[in-house]
């Protein structure tokens, strides 16, 4: 009856969560003596090679973050289900982040910045109103469709591209190969939140950012990307940058992370960089979601959000 | 059958405009030679003293921005209806800079800009969420209700403040001099959008920002002003930042504009400023409402947006 916490962060504050959310249940931690029979769930993230093996009565795996990609990738991935998190408040930071960043380029904050810093007083400018910028969603899941309802409450012009044909209330959304180029084709800010899966590895590169709308009001395309750092190709995005093809970008996530020291992005007037947190999720929700999650299993009923191994998200 | 612009700005713009939207009419400029009986409206921002006097057949004023300060403090003005500007635009501008700027108050981007430029990755911290954060808008008209429709949405928990009580779905609105206090103290970020009255001149002072909320989550309360200059203290402002008692500002507007090169301001870390453009009236929309005003009123229609001269706006 026991779930098994295998992070490769500090377990403690996870044991508490889970016997507070699970009580009566025992909770074991990778790393210390434990019953492999009596393990039925895994709770994980990033497992290090070989720790999810030897466990014959496993039920499940529960990601402790939105993203699987960690878990695509394991060698040996037991064939259980695996159940993502979803969760509101990571939907919410996630948006709030978005709107942010969208905002900060429609209202030319990096200028006002620099005015400042300048002591110039230059009120002499004609923003673009919302309506007049294209933003365009990669990845139009739980979270980039609560991304677009908010940009477009606040005015901008939203629309969505996914791997799979989607109906959506209110958006335009592209599919597929086919919908990519006619997507980027209206796309002034590209906020990606695709998941990474062998198809979408690097799909954030020169090419892509060619076909990104060359009339916009906002002297140039902007990248916002808040999925994974492997999509982006590092050297594209600065060369872009630099030949103008990208106007600015704002990056949460990296190829290597921590980003290493002696990256250009860091002092490129034209990147913003957020360490890997525009939507961390929260612990405790986490934990709350999962313990549900299992109760909802032993009810006989479905796990939410499950993860189709096929498409690898 | 003329309309008289009256404007400090350059003219010429402002003749097409009106020629535009009001085809067939007379136009004149002040300062160039026209009939003065045949003066029925008056489009203006800040008219110089006298501009104003001698127009025997006025029959309306329109103020060409929000704001009526400029006329209302405009010796001897004209007794006929003063009308505001009322636009979506304007509304939609101003609510866009407050939800960008109560953003960044939330998501600690000045911190978050201040490690990219040491080249700092630090991912650990326990960001409040907007729910978390209360919002006090003072000044609940249409501005006011816009922003805090949309920092709602964005999960705010906002409430507003207003001269006289008003009843707004969704919202708390507290009231009056009785209800000002009650208000300051369940507010973190306090967005002032009151019109300048004489009982509001200098309203935003060290008395009011120490009665702000202490217990908030974003480390000590958080001014922004977008309303008018004249509603701050400005040495108040500096000092309150310096002892604790506000954690930051965000100014668009000063007790001097522009803005003096060597106010403290322009320097100070935890004072982001814009040159009063956090909602600029769209020319073109001013000229398109005020034509439509002018056609309500000559069907018979009332004005809307009419000036109460006794409370000020």
């Amino acid at each position: 009856m026991s779930l098994l916490i295998a992070v490769t962060w500090e377990t403690q504050p996870w044991m508490e969560r889970f016997k507070r959310h699970l009580p009566g249940r025992e909770i074991a931690v990778l790393g210390e003596d434990f019953d492999r029979n009596a393990i039925r769930y895994v709770a994980t993230w990033g497992p290090k090679p070989g720790s999810l093996s030897g466990l014959p009565n496993l039920e499940a795996i529960f990601s402790l973050g939105a993203g699987v990609d960690h878990l695509m990738s394991y060698p040996g991935l037991p064939d259980v289900p695996i159940v993502r998190v979803s969760q509101d408040d990571l939907t919410h930071r996630m948006s709030e982040y978005m709107v942010l960043h969208c905002l900060m380029y429609l209202r030319d904050q990096r200028r006002y910045d620099e005015d400042q810093k300048a002591r110039r007083w230059n009120p002499d400018r004609s923003p673009p109103i919302a309506g007049d910028v294209r933003v365009g969603i990669m990845g139009f899941g739980v979270l980039g469709q609560d991304s677009a309802r908010k940009l477009k409450m606040m005015g901008f012009d939203v629309a969505g591209w996914s791997r799979t044909a989607k109906s959506v209330e209110r958006f335009e959304v592209y599919a597929g190969e086919k919908g990519l180029a006619p997507f980027l084709n209206r796309t002034d800010i590209l906020i990606s939140l695709v998941p990474l899966t062998p198809e979408t590895r690097g799909i954030l590169n020169r090419s892509l950012f060619e076909k990104l709308a060359r009339d916009g009001k906002l002297g140039g395309p902007v990248l916002i990307n808040a999925g994974r750092g492997k999509l982006q190709v590092e050297v594209d995005i600065l060369s872009c940058l630099d030949d103008g093809t990208l106007k600015a970008a704002t990056l949460d996530v990296f190829e290597t992370e921590p980003l290493p020291e002696d990256s250009p992005l860091w002092t490129h007037p034209r990147v913003t960089i957020t360490p890997h947190n525009s939507a961390v999720s929260e612990p405790e929700a986490t934990a709350r979601y999962i313990a549900e999650q299992i109760r909802r299993h032993e009810a006989g009923k479905p796990f939410e959000n499950l993860v189709d191994r096929t498409r690898g998200y």
